[in-house]
């Protein structure tokens, strides 16, 4: 098309010309920027075997309500009844992609990512928006426990490693450890919602206030506050206490010890920590027991994760056209966990597995193992090859069938295959196999990289 | 995010689970495909110099409100009053261009290109849905009649091309032509719009429906009718036509000769058939005096673009599951037209120009001249340099100047501009110029491609 704007017409214009509240357009410089972001982390997120889908932006209303707790509920954009359905625009990636699961009872097991707007009829503070970008990678199938979540939190550190961003600290909680923290302490069932609301603020407001709104806005008796208080402060109060420490102390104490959501929680985060060793990425770990990640859908792990020294001085812009320079906390930067039951609540029943038979990853080196209790050693190899940016995944459970592994690689179309055995770790040496060909060659561990690195150049 | 998809939950589904009307999901072999599509799109715009913008997906009501005529006003898809700004989604991206260039009044030139959904409310048939990309190349400024309009039409090409979808035919009118016509067959002004949407029918139906409606269902006088007929089926009558001899016949006719508008009409018209000579594209071009595309805005050379073989079956999907194998026509593929008030219906003035001095645009060379006249000249360097995926541009202007030229350079960072001349031309060479260092160098003209392809390599 082609338009030549500048023609000087007297029309009067009879009304506000601007972005709707809480949007703004993204110039040539804007896009630029954009894209070079989303470049690193689209890039990582097929380094981890990632494929990407679209759905649309709006979704029946029905499918969407109920879904995100009481706060996001309110926060949907629903579109006018014109006569058709009722819809509404999507408020997050993720129950749309429940739905779309839902929907293909065929796929067992995938690792998607979708890249693509959100909206929320927020009243948003300067610097947020009711139109923003959401990045999700999400893995759904059944997998051993903190597997995948291991691998989230590794793909987010690569990501935020790779854009730059200064320190960052990844928070994690378990929400068994937040219902038992509640049973123990006698929170009334009904009140767990309002409960988990007032203290996730824990990070923004002092706990006096928190106490407040808990004892005189929310009717929580005094008493029951004053016990949630010494498990969501314990940070706090013991300065120096490690994740080990601070789950151990879960494990002992006395009222603790007894509660067994508790007790599956400390566990399992104990599982976390050991796999995020492995995956290089411990340090930026922090056990929080006061996070408390509003939406209603997770059931397990769940995370956050802030930037530690973004309180520069930045220039923001807020739909309308006055620019101002001040200092503001980003705030949270990502999140998540484990939702085990979204899809089901659509789902009753699935079906018999069958997988797709297009190349649509662009994974190079599958990390295998002929024998059981090797997922620790296909971490610290998949660590190294992404540490090098070689395209890489391994089963995400933790004694996978190697017939199983090797169909993977043959029905994703994934090149070459790293096995690890008992004998190879003896020798110092890993299987590389050729997937078509299904040629083996014995290779010096130490020469990995490289030797992948001149397989992939050839195979282009 | 974390999920396991397969716990056996019993509970049970209350409502439909799927996409809403018109809409559908992509998988990941979908979204492979779209992306090899869209990344050619992408390539041949920043080809041509092109640069990105976004904006959000709704606009206030009251900016789109009656910029699509009576059709598309009917489409809009509004959000719910939830006690804020009364919002619709975008029908197109066309709107929310002339809304941002009027927001950034000191944008003078602008070549923008914008892939994003857009939404109509429509009742759409097989194959064609509610939510659906569009890819939009927009020029912006003040141009020379028929530059711009030819690259557009060279873009298109290129682009077609390039995907490999078969023949393909780009129709182009004039909306003065049109006008021109109606007012010689004496349509009542108040009835344009009516007549307009009737007539762009006539490669769907046969005359007599068309007739009919005009007749019995918008009241048009016969003999108004009638007397269009004979401009509307003026190919239809004369199959032989070529695109000049039907402009010469509106030249010549008696009552069309007499007509102020449909003389310039077909003098732009004729101006744009060279350029597209000089582009390599005029085979695709057919002069249709009926097209007549609906939306209010344009004001100059309109067009469409159909695909010529394109009723094999295809199978196709419809948002809800089940797929079925037939043959649909595609119908047209692009479209598009001159529109030189919309964006001056939001402003009355203008400010000053001031660009933008990040490098937002990847263009490699442009194409410049020292002195007048030489536009074709720099027309025919432009297709060979597209010919060869070199990023190149021009002025849009016939005769722009030479310090104009150089500052675009200078401003946009090209590297390269080759300057033809008088004294170039006769000697068979090019002037080429490095632009940052100001250094210029004679070259054969034959060896232009090889020697700007060894620069380039250079510069990466």
């Amino acid at each position: 098309m082609v338009e030549k704007p500048l023609a000087n017409h007297e029309s009067q214009r009879k009304f506000e010309i601007r972005c709707p509240r809480g949007t703004r357009d993204y110039g040539p410089q804007d896009m630029t920027l954009r894209r070079q972001v989303l470049d690193v982390v689209t890039e990582c997120f097929k380094r981890h075997g990632g494929v990407t889908i679209d759905t649309p932006v709006f979704e029946l209303r029905d499918i969407l309500m109920g879904k995100y707790g009481e706060e996001g509920g309110k926060l949907v954009y629903d579109l006018s009844d014109q006569g058709g359905e009722l819809l509404s625009l999507r408020y997050d990636l993720t129950v749309p992609f429940a739905r779309y699961l839902a929907m293909n009872k065929t796929i067992m097991y995938i690792k998607r990512y979708h890249i693509g707007k959100v909206y929320r009829r927020d009243n948003p503070s300067r610097g947020r928006f009711r139109e923003f970008y959401q990045c999700d990678f999400d893995i759904a199938g059944s997998y051993d426990l903190m597997i995948p979540e291991a691998e989230l939190l590794r793909i987010i550190s690569e990501i935020l490693n790779a854009l730059d961003v200064g320190t960052f600290e990844i928070k994690v909680n378990h929400k068994l450890l937040l219902d038992g923290m509640f049973a123990v302490c006698d929170v009334p069932k009904k009140h767990y919602k309002a409960v988990y609301s007032s203290i996730d603020k824990l990070d923004k407001l002092p706990w006096e206030d928190i106490k407040n709104e808990l004892c005189n806005e929310k009717y929580i008796h005094c008493d029951v506050v004053s016990k949630l208080e010494t498990f969501v402060r314990l940070r706090e109060h013991n300065n120096s206490l490690t994740n080990l420490d601070l789950l151990n102390w879960f494990e002992k104490d006395e009222t603790t010890s007894q509660n067994n959501d508790i007790q599956k929680a400390v566990s399992e985060m104990k599982q976390l920590l050991e796999y995020c060793e492995l995956f290089g990425i411990l340090s930026t770990i922090t056990i929080e027991p006061s996070l408390a990640r509003g939406l209603d859908y997770y059931t397990g792990a769940i995370f956050e994760v802030t930037l530690k020294d973004c309180s520069e001085k930045i220039q923001i812009e807020n739909g309308d056209s006055d620019k101002e320079t001040r200092s503001i906390n980003i705030g949270s930067v990502a999140g998540g966990g484990r939702y085990d039951n979204l899809v089901s609540m659509f789902l009753p029943k699935h079906k018999v597995p069958c997988m797709e038979d297009v190349r649509s990853k662009d994974t190079q080196v599958l990390v295998a193992s002929a024998q059981k209790k090797l997922v620790k050693e296909r971490m610290k190899i998949c660590r190294l090859l992404w540490d090098n940016n070689i395209k890489a995944e391994m089963a995400l459970k933790a004694n996978p069938k190697m017939l199983d592994q090797m169909q993977y690689c043959e029905e994703h179309k994934i090149p070459l295959a790293i096995i690890v055995g008992e004998r190879e770790l003896e020798e110092g040496i890993l299987k590389l196999r050729d997937v078509p060909s299904r040629i083996e060659q014995d290779i010096p561990r130490d020469n990995l990289v490289e030797e992948l690195n001149r397989r992939l150049k050839h195979l282009q």
